[in-house]
């Protein structure tokens, strides 16, 4: 059977099986199989879907086309975490030192950031020294010392979906639940977790703009995370608005440091209580607490200085430098603009995807993969949905590296671009709680 | 915009303006869009649709992409006929020498056969001398001396529609009505004709093989046609089993010869004359008369000798080597093999396209384009649909060029296909008008 049989299989509806899954995959590795065929492939699995056994083998196949992490160096069972991405979200640098607290090992094999989400590796690198290469075989030993390992993906985990990737990018094929749910399964897959948390944001600074997208992910992620043998858990978290006080990498690494010292904002502290319990829970380290006191008992760890003293041992063991004071960093931010209310009233809704990009305008990301990072930059939110506010009380700040100018009409321009993202009402407005939903 | 957006929005069911289309078109031309990029917008094209404005457009952009033919030198009004394809289908040369003796000149671009459909280049090269690579310089004098030119399709007539087939050849999107449909047309709008008749073929010999998607198709074009300012009517007709008494070049040539002298078999004359009806109607020459006495009068000259006399015209203008009899084929037919039926009955079904597939087989086409034909090979029906058969009676024969040899078991395999093929009843069966509808 050719190929182009299996596009024509798609194309009319059908399932594909296993081994035509597989011969997909391996094709797509070895490049035996033209691009122009496999964009074909794609376009047809985003129109007529995958059910769950396709995704699942397209997932294994995947993770077949690498190497497999062997993470038989933890303590108990190995776990890991994943986010499907917001603005904001600095949960991770949060969440390891935390589980860490409770003997739970993570290794941790993180991404960059792109387009409008930031990336956990660029956080880490707006630290001056923090090594996020870390060999293979220094793993062990970091486990043994602090309990957590964070490092950038090798390229030999799950080779399949980097090309898969990089041509669904150019192609208009990103935004599918099979093709994302089994590209994150198959890293998932080879990276050797047993237990697995997933953190499926929902809202305007997510990928998945709605609650029954974010919940059609999750579903799709657990089956697969079932049929290949993984305890998932999957807690779908309210990212319509940006998560914290700060987007940026130093601002936000400026936020984790607060948040470990008794200063965290109420959401971040929730969404990473909440996923942390699901985690020890997973890992069988709840020591015979209740759900409910085990949640306290994470909001307790995350303020009283126990997660700060890992964090601190965690950044130190990756060659991150400290002072008595915390981390060094790379670039500081400067607050070049003070944005205020244009009226009185409660604020509605910030568009945190907009509120993404123009962090990436003032340097914070990028637009493409080959962009330099101002790490300063970003945007301090001194009020969120629901606050009450006064006309001409800042309401948040723009931000660049304090050794970089700006020019002042793109400072005004994206002060227009950020009065765009904001709504204001008359009335109160009802906080949502940013935990929406978590499926076992 | 970058051409991501273009096949994103078709992704999600939106209508592309022309500008998108003429970009798209454009970048297909001269290469400057990926391979992989358009079989992702051809896959969407095929499982979002097209509406009519989107199909026009695509039509009109890649007749562009090439060279108009300039059909002035013709007398009145220049007419083209097409047929979607079958499997004995010997049309062409019987409605080009019909027209002729009413004054409608034809200038015939036609192309080669490939898989279970003839082409009518071939047929016409089963003629010793004949020249299928009439300069463009040549049209002129030709029409002057008989009303007729046939030659190949030139690689400057819609070069971008080129280019999309052999991209739909190999990534599973042949088969889709607004590409089949905008393809067919692209190819009539650069060639100059102002009025068209569409013979699209439907059935078990047909690449549409239901009704209602042959309907669908004629409709698409007769729209498109309506929308490029070209007269167009469409003629649905049966295809459900070989059409006439032959398949294969010399085999068809022989057959065309024979209808010119009297001896026709009816669904070919009907088609014709129905075709011929249409065209002459179209090109207001049908002097007063009215469609059944237009039809009459076409059934008359097709068999008394007019249209003979223009067709050996036409041969001899064309090179085309000839002695009293006839043509002077480049290869005779070898009867090799004759299958008689299996049982007393009637015959209820031949299915067609596995009949082109064994013609292909036995040498008369070919499975892709550098494949060499055997001008003498093809199969003769000795009885068709609705015939009534004994057991032992003759239904019909294998025949291969005279100076070629053929392997027994290709035969004895070939013949067991054969059998595949034919379905026979107890009961009488109803025969199919050939003429299914016509759409204008």
């Amino acid at each position: 059977m050719s190929f182009v049989d299996t596009i024509l299989k798609k194309r009319y509806g059908k399932a594909l099986s296993f081994e035509e899954i597989d011969v997909f995959v391996k094709g797509v590795t070895d490049g035996s199989i033209p691009d122009y065929q496999i964009s074909a492939l794609l376009m047809a699995i985003v129109l007529n879907g995958m059910n769950r056994q396709e995704m699942t083998n397209l997932a294994l196949c995947m993770a077949d086309s690498g190497t497999y992490a062997d993470l038989s160096f933890c303590h108990g069972i190995p776990v890991d975490k994943h986010s499907t991405g917001g603005v904001g979200d600095k949960v991770t640098p949060l969440l390891l030192p935390l589980l860490a607290t409770f003997g739970v090992d993570s290794v941790k094999l993180s991404g960059r950031g792109l387009g409008f989400t930031g990336g956990t590796i660029d956080k880490f690198e707006s630290i001056k020294g923090f090594n996020t290469s870390v060999p293979t075989e220094d793993f062990p030993r970091l486990i043994n010392e602090t309990g957590i390992v964070l490092s950038a993906q090798t390229p030999d985990l799950a080779p399949a979906d980097k090309v898969l990737y990089a041509l669904r990018d150019v192609t208009g094929t990103v935004d599918s639940i099979p093709l994302i749910a089994s590209s994150i399964m198959s890293k998932k897959i080879a990276g050797g977790a047993k237990a697995l948390v997933l953190d499926v944001t929902c809202g305007s600074g997510a990928f998945m703009k709605t609650r029954d997208r974010a919940e059609e992910l999750a579903e799709a992620m657990c089956r697969i995370g079932k049929l290949a043998k993984i305890k998932t858990v999957a807690v779908i978290t309210d990212m319509d608005q940006p998560l914290g006080r700060t987007c940026g990498n130093t601002l936000e690494m400026q936020e984790v440091m607060e948040t470990l010292t008794g200063k965290g904002s109420p959401d971040v502290i929730k969404v990473v209580c909440t996923l942390a319990v699901q985690l020890i829970k997973l890992a069988k380290k709840s020591e015979k607490m209740s759900e409910k006191e085990l949640y306290d008992e994470c909001v307790l760890r995350l303020s009283d200085g126990r997660a700060l003293k890992k964090f601190i041992e965690f950044l130190a063991s990756q060659d991150g430098e400290l002072t008595m004071n915390g981390p060094v960093y790379r670039e500081l931010p400067h607050e070049a603009m003070r944005i205020s209310a244009p009226c009185d009233g409660y604020i509605k809704h910030i568009q945190a995807d907009e509120i993404g990009n123009i962090s990436v305008k003032l340097g914070a990301g990028r637009v493409v993969k080959t962009d330099t990072i101002d790490y300063g930059a970003g945007i301090c939110f001194y009020a969120k949905v629901g606050d009450k506010v006064k006309r001409g009380d800042v309401i948040c700040s723009l931000c660049h590296g304090i050794e970089r100018r700006i020019d002042d009409e793109l400072l005004f321009d994206l002060m227009e671009e950020i009065y765009d993202c904001y709504e204001f009402s008359d009335k109160p407005v009802r906080v949502k709680d940013p935990i929406i939903k978590i499926l076992a």
